[in-house]
């Protein structure tokens, strides 16, 4: 900093009064001066003009003056100084704040996206759920408001603990629920107090979701992947891991689609008590299932052995933040505290509403609906596939927002997703998912968010793009 | 598991029909006989009736026994053995889950209670809050509720950017803005951000709140306590301390109630610059100043030196668990992808609903209400204590939600809570707020959730408390 003082006089601070403004006059003084300070436009050491002169310059009382130097004496931004005059202070030179620049994706997105983990958010519903907003905000009593506890909000663990037992058959109970932000979260969470007591090595399902391996390396789990054959995980496989943990997608694989059958359930179940091991069921979207009942959770055969996750992110809205967990009793009061430290809760409001909306009735109405909507886009996809591409056969149960096809050997994730990128369609390969990849390529389809026609359109995209890579 | 086998007669399967029920016969039939194996009523390995004599003894179809009998082996209830017969499945024994024994609280919580942290949740302003939800359901777009991204909804980053560098004289736009679960989640998310950074050691005010303390150990920072002067923190004692960031709550010093003055903030800020260190700056209450004009931010003075973090618990509610940094610009990217990881954002509707009630001045209007409430209370708490204990001194500016007074020497903190406590009174003393503890013993008053009567009451029980031990 110059140690050359800069004198200023009155005319020479330019602040602009509004008087007839309902800000204070002081504190419209006090912004222009602060303002020109933080642009760099009065340097360090600059001296003001004296009190006097400029209230008389700018037509104010003297008091005005002084209160709007004081406030930013207290504040830092100016210094005063033996002999009576106030200067800028140094520590108030610093660099002006840019712009920020934001990375420009590359490309265009495209017209036509069958990008997985987009439920249809359109269909939000928005009225009901506002009738349960009004409700919470008129009846709930003010204590709701106030810190909450770890597990979440009682009214809301109560309700889905019927929901769950009733239409999952799970054994919850509001004792042995927690409520989070999403999966995200309550996966996080969980892992994090599975390595704090002594887990060691997470076993995936091979391919899975790859998101979480990156937690669990966090969380100090080693991850390894487990192959999913047709009826679910290869529970031998999983035997010689020396896994403690695994994490399944029992009633709907992601991304195979594969329902694990009730000899992989028993042959789980047999190992996590061998072992002492735990099962954590991601049952992310079990709600949908076109062709028959969905099979009944895990968790409701061996809850001591099973940590069930679920959320509203497939079902209402991603945006919400809503997930659930149902836990072993030993892990219920160590993932309280857990959650407790890491937000003291999820928002009460989100959760009481929540509550509500399912004790009316509401959560099975909207999945109703979107049952009937999920099946006729799945329904059109997989005609679409048949006749357009037939070689490309969707495999896994009628359920959930996404279809796996494999692709035949003549053609490679890379140039099917490449060529449809140029014709403005997006397609994903199975590559991300893989943690040993066996060679075997495929296409994922997303639809939750698609309409009828989208999806109609975008296969025949595909079968352009499909030609162009055989031509 | 024994292998003798129980054959069970059908009418020894006793499940209850309801047939004016709107659930399916199937269905009933399944919870019923789900049920009976989870209560360890059906052992494993026993044998089910055979599906056309349960029909017969129940008046069902045999199809609707097939069908449940279906369901519960693919659920891994049940076992199909050769020979046609249906059988319990091992696994499916388990122990049962005994509802949950929560740790009754030692005593009687007291009558009245000066516990910190607790803002009146009664004047929430339900109406005005209802109104900006309905205003988010009705308008907001659809994509509002996909996914988020890690800073948080625009929407509130701008209308808060505008209100703090209104009120509070901030720097903020909403590119350097984050949104977060509170300040729990917003100071944990920085200080492991800061840790994979390579900061080291943490300095914060002692006293001060010792919540953070676990968190920075936990993130793998050392925690160091440097005393705090009437001025604000000792910087000479932080820059022998080799501290790396620091955490002043400079606007009102949490417990001591300390403004941080212009000299300590130029000091802290040359400090940091010298350094190259951070200050991470808890804003936590400084709306609420009753004497004068709150000061301004240090944010303000140098936003690439300080990280600021404000909260709604204590303006609006602690339920809404909605907390706000405002980061140097080296600091946005790596948070907003902390946050993402974390729990991938904050729920979306409170974000909205939160962003709308400040752009149309709610905010302002509550605050401008609860000042005045507040600031009754702490007149009527300090016009109490000087009648009643007029030994107790209060320290500190009149702000904030809680007043410190110092203890004379014959008095000491374990003495007054206990006599205190023995009358149905909640007082606190310093004990956990301190790092190095000074031998200083005083008492922290909340009174954000009290009534005047209340005030007064408890200052009377207090009087009597300190009579009591001083006998």
């Amino acid at each position: 900093m110059s140690r050359s003082r800069t004198n200023l006089g009155p005319g020479e601070l330019l602040v602009e009064l509004d008087r007839g403004s309902t800000v204070p006059l002081h504190q419209q003084l006090e912004s222009g001066i602060r303002e020109r300070i933080r642009q760099g436009l009065l340097r360090a050491g600059t001296a003001l003009p004296a009190t006097r002169a400029l209230a008389a310059d700018l037509g104010l009382s003297r008091g005005v003056v002084v209160e709007a130097y004081q406030q930013l004496v207290a504040e830092g931004y100016l210094v005063s100084r033996a002999g009576g005059y106030t200067q800028v202070a140094s520590a108030a030179v610093r660099p002006s704040v840019q712009p920020r620049l934001r990375n420009v994706a590359a490309g265009l997105p495209p017209r036509i996206d069958f990008r997985y983990s987009r439920p249809d958010v359109t269909q939000f519903p928005r009225t009901a759920w506002l009738r349960s907003v009004r409700k919470v905000l008129n009846e709930s009593p003010h204590e709701a408001l106030a810190y909450l506890e770890g597990q979440g909000a009682l009214e809301l663990r109560e309700a889905l603990a019927d929901y769950l037992n009733r239409v999952r058959g799970t054994a919850a109970q509001a004792g042995n629920m927690l409520i989070c932000n999403g999966f995200a979260q309550g996966s996080r969470l969980l892992l994090q107090v599975l390595a704090a007591a002594g887990y060691r090595r997470l076993a995936v399902e091979d391919p899975s979701d790859d998101e979480l391996r990156v937690v669990a390396t966090t969380a100090g789990l080693e991850t390894i992947g487990v192959p999913v054959l047709e009826g679910g995980l290869d529970v031998e496989a999983l035997d010689r891991s020396g896994a403690d943990v695994v994490l399944v997608t029992a009633a709907h694989q992601f991304p195979t689609g594969a329902v694990t059958s009730a000899r992989t359930r028993a042959a789980l179940i047999d190992w996590a008590t061998r072992r002492d091991a735990l099962i954590v069921e991601d049952d992310y979207d079990a709600e949908y299932r076109y062709d028959r009942e969905p099979v009944g959770a895990m968790q409701g055969l061996a809850p001591e052995r099973v940590a069930y996750a679920g959320t509203a992110s497939k079902t209402l809205a991603p945006g919400l933040r809503l997930g659930w967990l149902i836990l072993p009793e030993r892990l219920v009061d160590p993932m309280a505290e857990a959650k407790f430290a890491d937000d003291r809760g999820s928002s009460v409001f989100d959760q009481l509403t929540f509550a509500d909306f399912v004790a009316r009735g509401e959560f099975d109405r909207h999945l109703r609906r979107m049952r009937l909507r999920y099946r006729l886009l799945r329904d059109t996809l997989v005609r679409c596939l048949a006749e357009k591409v037939p070689d490309l056969r969707p495999v896994g149960v009628s359920a959930g927002l996404h279809v796996l096809t494999w692709l035949p050997p003549d053609l490679s994730e890379q140039d099917v997703t490449q060529a449809a990128r140029d014709r403005g369609l997006g397609v994903y390969g199975l590559q991300p998912y893989w943690v040993h990849n066996t060679g075997a390529e495929g296409l994922v389809f997303g639809y939750g968010s698609l309409t009828e026609h989208a999806v109609a359109k975008g296969i025949d995209l595909l079968a352009d793009a499909v030609a162009a890579v055989r031509k």
